[in-house]
């Protein structure tokens, strides 16, 4: 079975199972109170160019979302987010869990726009509702977002400005960061400007597990492991995390998982498109959205493994391929051979 | 200044005050362990119909949703409403403050539609997402809605069957209650036979305050006073509720408040209706959403006090006018007569 | 039947009912936007002594409490209380309902003593264990305390030093506030000078219900209310509050309320000390902790009520008499002469 | 630098590693959907003796703890614990944080008595005071004990019982579960028997991380993995979970493992009554309790490394050694060395 299903279906890169085995016998302090952690921070601390940003690397995404989240707004404090925002679909309600509303928005391709965000915080729909209505804080963003898309630095600048304006946080979701920084002109740097806080994926880049969450808004520092570690989300032997971030950062490794990533769906994309196959939305990154029809996805269904999105109409279905760093080039021929076969039967 | 704000503008009914006053020092057990509750609840029982039914009657309507919810639902199970229930709009994030995640759907006329909880329920827009989405576990409408429209028996039993389908707990917000009996086939029976639980609102029909919550299925019922008293919910002087509703629910002063409430509301619409004047929906009971032209809004807005909606056009806007039991038929006159000048100025 | 229950067992003052009536139809504006709680605020802030303070008048004490700490504390953070504090003991766990840890201390005499607020905030028992353990960020005390006993200026002094050297917020529970300014050398100006924040109670001194919360720290002041409405507390007839307090504040009745109980409280505790009975607790204000047996107890419980507190040996209890506004002095008469004749029986 | 801080300080057991490896480009489905998962369970509930027990295996203790207290639990329930219990005094309030009272009871070296649990259900300290008390409805236990001790399977069967009488839960934090299983009566069958849940620990049992939380009762499983997924404890790659329990579990590695734990701390143990060493509590287990004159202390810092546990008197303090799978016999003896020289300087 070849599978496009997602990229983390594998256990990590070569070079992070080699660096488990390597420190096995060390002897770590625990709680990430480690060399390893403060090193991988520093890397990342100058790959952003912040020098007294706050990073702290968590296991997973719904967890630092979820933590940063608790740890950086009030009670009645609410975050807004496109429609189809991971942490509004696709985290059990642990937003809600922590408290805290979503408030959805339309968006455009899977992107907030700065019109969402003026439409919520703007004289609102009932009138002046006062203390009747949640308060807008954070505007949640994804890069890449899910469907695909990646904000270029002029659509994240107009972001900044409408967050200003409202005195809103922005905070970005970077679980696959590695892929939007290849195909798009938003930089570490420029999150780092712009953003009060964004994490960079592991999980969905080649490591076993883990984020690192970068806190660039110094007033959203204070305790925020305290917060972390009540929610459950300290890990004991947090220096497991650290040597993966030490892993990624070094020469550029992250930044060579990401245009590998996106050389693969290039290539899966550029063979539907000679194929004549249609997509929902243009996405650069390493999620493709193709419409193909019901009888070609039943008769591929043996061979070939993918996510289903929607129905579009009675014959035809959008499904989602996506690209790891453990796709083999040889199995997007295969695929792109039996599609076309199927296609033309 | 006359004003169509809302229904509870005054402090409350007579009879209400003077059973106050006659009560003042009879000496009640605290935290609604008197027989003041007690009686109020077996009335209340005589009157849905449901002998075995709990009846809790606490301070105000957020409060009345929020330790319901808290009550009845596990973590991760979430409430589908109407895009305009109160819950997700005007309780300032009470439900999502419990942990829950509120489900809004589209509705139609400020109601939910079986097909809106089909929406939600049957198979999901991102496939098969199992533990990563939220549980949809009630189905939370408000009788008379916030757009002052009423639920059918026949809608009524529609919803229920599809509750049924989905598993789903039917619960309805009767902050407005007393208006909904009178202008619709809804008795409160029927509410006892086909909701989980409803809560028959007082403050905005005469009380100083307070919402009878009748539990219906037995499985929500347990030790619910304990996670009111939680939440803050549980009055001290606990017979001070079960005084108001022994008054509101003899002789029928309920359903006459109600039926008073709609005779008033009549009169306003038909004097509207006499003059031409629009509405933005067609709501039988005591509030009234007619849109007028802004300049006429400008002219009256120094006698006159309405709730503004929202901008329909670029010179009209949607307002909306409630009547209470202390509206005056003769300030509705008054009203309608400067509105006629207005509108042929 | 006599009842020494406590002191909220009527509805109120004469001249609270008094006043519900003659506003009755007003017509105010809701939640606490109106006049008279702007008026009812700054007749408080007047009393205190703080120009700048914001008052925030919420239904009941749990409530209170609740909310004060979900608004003031960040997730992790925890508050100090005496073993027998009111949040740690008898609001069904309402702190931790909003996510925040009680930290018992033993205290003396149920008050909070420094040496408790070193002995959690020093070096700990664990040593040092950083992030795994809960930030204490919060004193919570009560004026009177829970068995009757009251701060004194010096006590007073001393604990906000502590508070002082460790960055604790010092808050106080008034629920019986007005008995202990009549027996204790703390006043409502030393509150607003040592307090980041406590409550005048209403309940418990003749109000229907309603408790004004001061806040005097200016960092605690943001969005109070948006966090009371979620959680449920604001009423939406505010107004039932301020007026209320209107009354309690003016012509020092809130002062001769406290005397009252206090002076009733005298002639039961004087009386009990010529029959020679003891106490548990020496308490100055109106809640009395007298030993008695068994056996006299079984014979006055057909004629007299109130609140058993512990087995103290095999023959004896603690129990807690309470004096009201409402007590009659020649229910005290009765007790004592009662009692007088059990005891000699 | 010589450590005897923690179980948990190096990656995890060669065994691990190498699963971790030679898996590596499997290719599985996410969140605990896999076949490693799956087959780890079955090893479990075989071991267990329950065949229809629900195994869950999460990735930390803090996290299980949280996850199982909020699923097993209705909001105004609370947990007994000792007051020792590490979800009481180590996890940063996390069981607050989900709402839930933490109860600590003094217990008997470091263990909960029938008699704690009796004085916490029985006729309480305040009078019947109904809805103001939260409702006990766990007993929450770790075998081995923060200090180190075991329970006996006649202390369980007595604390069922007394659960039994009560309806409560009893649910087994098995942290060191490996130890305690070497160095006391109690069973896996017997904790399955007992138990309504418990975990088996990993993290301190050579694993990288994971711990397996075991559902005995019925009752409890439902729908467990919305709420581990909307508290962020549900492992993307939750393949690497099941891996590591794969291993733990076969051929009794999680057995030997612990019988290698218990054999280090018990030549530790008896060096150290060799040398007259004096213990605060007499454990078992691979956790040991020695007290040592500040003086010898201070003159060993620079070579080994311990946990200081607190001062016993002016001139000693109780610390804490503990034993790990990788601890080296010579290690222990170099140690027992230069503590018998300094022990006689």
């Amino acid at each position: 079975m070849i599978s496009f299903v997602n990229d983390y279906s594998e256990n990590a890169l070569p070079e992070i199972l080699e660096a488990m085995t390597a420190t096995n016998l060390e002897g770590n302090p625990g709680y990430s109170g480690d060399a390893h952690s403060a090193h991988a921070a520093e890397m990342i601390r100058e790959k952003v160019g912040v020098p007294n940003a706050a990073v702290h690397i968590l296991v997973g995404g719904t967890q630092t979302n979820l933590v940063a989240i608790a740890a950086f707004l009030r009670p009645h404090e609410a975050v807004i987010t496109v429609e189809t925002g991971h942490i509004h679909v696709h985290e059990t309600g642990s937003i809600e869990g922590t408290g805290h509303k979503c408030l959805p928005v339309k968006g455009k391709d899977g992107k907030v726009t700065p019109e969402d965000v003026e439409a919520v915080c703007g004289p609102s729909y009932w009138g002046a509702a006062g203390i009747l209505v949640v308060k807008p804080k954070m505007v949640y963003i994804s890069q890449c977002t899910e469907v695909g898309t990646v904000y270029t630095k002029e659509e994240l600048l107009a972001l900044r400005e409408v967050c200003d304006k409202y005195d809103l946080l922005l905070y970005c979701d970077g679980a696959r960061l590695a892929s939007a920084l290849d195909c798009s002109d938003v930089t570490l740097p420029l999150l780092g400007e712009l953003c009060d806080a964004f994490y960079i994926g592991g999980t969905k880049n080649g490591a076993l597990f883990g984020e690192a969450l970068v806190i660039v808004n110094d007033r959203l520092k204070e305790d925020f492991m305290y917060i972390a570690k009540q929610r459950g989300g300290v890990l004991a032997k947090g220096w497991l995390l650290g040597i993966q971030f030490e892993t990624l950062m070094k020469d550029d490794l992250y930044e060579r998982i990401g245009h590998n990533l996106n050389e693969k769906a290039k290539m899966l994309r550029e063979g539907l498109q000679e194929l004549g196959v249609e997509f929902s939305v243009e996405s650069p990154s390493n999620q493709l959205f193709p419409i193909l029809p019901d009888a070609v996805l039943d008769r591929l269904r043996d061979r070939f493994a993918w996510e289903t999105i929607s129905k579009v109409d009675e014959a035809r279905t959008e499904i989602r391929l996506v690209t790891s760093w453990a796709t083999k080039e040889e199995d997007i021929h295969t695929f792109l051979e039996a599609l076309e076969k199927e296609l033309s039967a």
